[in-house]
Formats: C-alpha cells, sequence, structure tokens
C-alpha cells in the first residue's frame, strides 16, 4: 500500500494508449490508463444579511488563510448539493441556493470553479475539520490581505456587484430533469 | 498491456484510504488510488445567421444521431479554448465564441456540461475523424427526433429563448486573470 507521502503515479509513464490521440499516464505494472480530467470545484458566497461567512483554512494550500467554502465535487452529487454539502462539512452550516454567481477557471491547475450565491439559514456554524474558524465579516471587515485564492476576492465583489440581479442565466436543466433518458 | 476491451479496473477494490473518509478505488497491486471526478463537457450550440450547426455521430454511444459540437474538457485549456477545439475535432469549423448559454448536469453519470453560445467564422465545415456529417439546418428542419442527447434539444431551445440577451452571467474570470497567483 502505497503511503501518503509517496508519488502515486511513481509506477506510471506517459504514452499514447492505442486508439488514442494525446499521451497519458499508463501504469507500467498493469497497464491501467488514467486520464486526467479538469476538476471541478463548487461552493458558495454565503451571507446572513450584509455580512459574509468565511472560513479560516486548516489544511494546505493556504492554511491559516480565509476562504469561501468550497472543494472538489464529488461523483453523483449536482453542483448545487456539492455547494451544499462543502458549506456544512467546512462550515457546519445549513445554506440556501440562489443561483450561480460565476464560472472561473484557472487552466494551469485545470480547474473550473462554479460558485453559487447562498444565504445561511440560520446563524448557526462552527468550524468543521477543515477549518480553523468560521466568521462572519462585515464587508469593510473582511480580511483583504488574508484570503486564500484570488477566486475567493472574485467572488466577493461580485457578489456585490450582482445584489438585486435575477440569477437564471445562464440556463440550467429544465425543472425536474435530470437528462437521466435519451 | 490492458487490450481496449479489458476492464481497466479488473485489479481495483473499493476501500476507504488512510485519511479519506470516502471510499475510492484503489490497485490491489501497487496501491494507487484512483480518485473518480465528475467530468466537464464542453460545447457549443454554433449558428451561421439563423440556421444552426449539428454533426452527425460517427461513434458510440448514439451513433448515427446529430448533436452539438461538444466533448470532454482537457488539461490545461479553458471551457472556451475546449469548446473551439471541439467544434473543430467534430465539425472542421472555426468559430467565435458569445458566451455562456448553459449549465447542464447529469448526477447519474457525474456529468456537468457547459455550452456556449458561438457562431461560424464563415460557412465552413466538414465531418472530423468523431462525425459522418456535418450540417446546418434551420429551426424547422432540425431532426428533433433524432438527436443524440436530451441536452441538445435543451440548448437549441435556450438559445432560441436567450436570442437578444446580454451573456456576461454569470460573472467569469477579471480580464486576462488566469488565477495564476496567490
Amino acid at each position: 500500500m502505497a503511503g501518503a507521502d509517496e508519488d502515486p503515479f511513481r509506477g506510471f509513464a506517459r504514452r499514447v494508449p492505442d486508439g488514442d490521440s494525446l499521451e497519458r499516464l499508463v501504469c507500467g505494472d498493469c497497464g491501467f490508463v488514467h486520464y486526467e480530467n479538469p476538476k471541478l470545484v463548487v461552493g458558495s458566497v454565503v451571507t446572513w444579511g450584509d455580512r459574509f461567512l468565511l472560513c479560516r483554512r486548516a489544511i494546505n494550500p493556504r492554511r491559516d488563510y480565509w476562504t469561501l467554502p468550497a472543494g472538489y465535487m464529488e461523483l453523483n452529487e449536482t453542483t448545487a448539493e456539492g455547494a451544499m454539502r462543502e458549506a456544512w462539512e467546512e462550515a457546519q452550516a445549513r445554506i440556501v441556493i440562489d443561483g450561480l454567481l460565476a464560472v472561473y477557471e484557472i487552466p494551469r491547475i485545470s480547474q473550473v470553479q462554479l460558485i453559487y450565491r447562498a444565504r445561511l439559514d440560520a446563524p448557526v456554524f462552527a468550524a468543521g475539520p477543515e477549518s480553523l474558524e468560521v466568521a462572519l465579516f462585515g464587508w469593510d471587515e473582511i480580511p483583504w490581505d488574508r484570503l486564500a485564492f484570488p477566486s475567493v476576492r472574485w467572488a466577493l465583489h461580485h457578489h456585490r456587484e450582482a445584489a438585486g440581479e435575477v440569477v437564471p442565466i445562464p440556463r440550467r436543466n429544465p425543472e425536474g430533469d435530470a437528462g437521466d433518458h435519451r
């Protein structure tokens, strides 16, 4: 079993598998092809009145810096469900989703972020296992020089800019249709 | 080396790796943890005047049915670059992106689709390797009963509905900022 500090790809080499046109990571032991895909991050700007919920990170990267509740999407959930799950895991908060605020892209690390507008259901929250602290900040109290990632700053500014806008653009699945048919 | 018809996960079992909280696919030979992530599909509704570009699929699933130029996002590209790449690969078409039309989700297969509005740069296109045929259809000529996936129908209808709308919602990265800094 691989230890946590070992390179999980130590037995892999890059080559073009049969029938493919791009180089992929292929295991030299068993021939397993590891298709690398961009990763989706789902999260939300969560407010209570005119204050913003932020989490101080307990883990690297950017331990000790403040972030939105957000993280990698898991299988078989919707992006909104993922954003709600992350708010629960990181801030022990139940949120109500109001609409999609932003789509950010960081191609260097092959990451796409879907960020929702959301509200706390009640002013109840606590640090989850990945947070040192969770708090509500008025706009002028936000620790701007202690934010974990550029997209946290973008999302807070975009949220302020978008106040009052109707949010069903872009379009989403038709009501109740999970696309689970042909 | 694994043959194309062999199950690539034949040596894997589901268990919770050290330090994780969910079951993952772990290789019984070498301990490699295969994290499964939702996949991003990028594509576009492409028009030339009031006609829509569709591709008849040369591959399964849904061979012989009509679809939008769309496919899995690759590493280190933006979603718009991915949509342009797919238009080139599937329809040998150069497109101009006008904005994000829709975000669709199919949680059963852990898929999120980002669909753009786009225009042909010139009425020049041809079947790429994954297409049997590429053609422009007026709205009433679209082969509605021969569309490959529900989201193709959704996107065409949403495109029609969105005609004339301003498209910079949701917000995107600030101009020229690829998030590649802290």
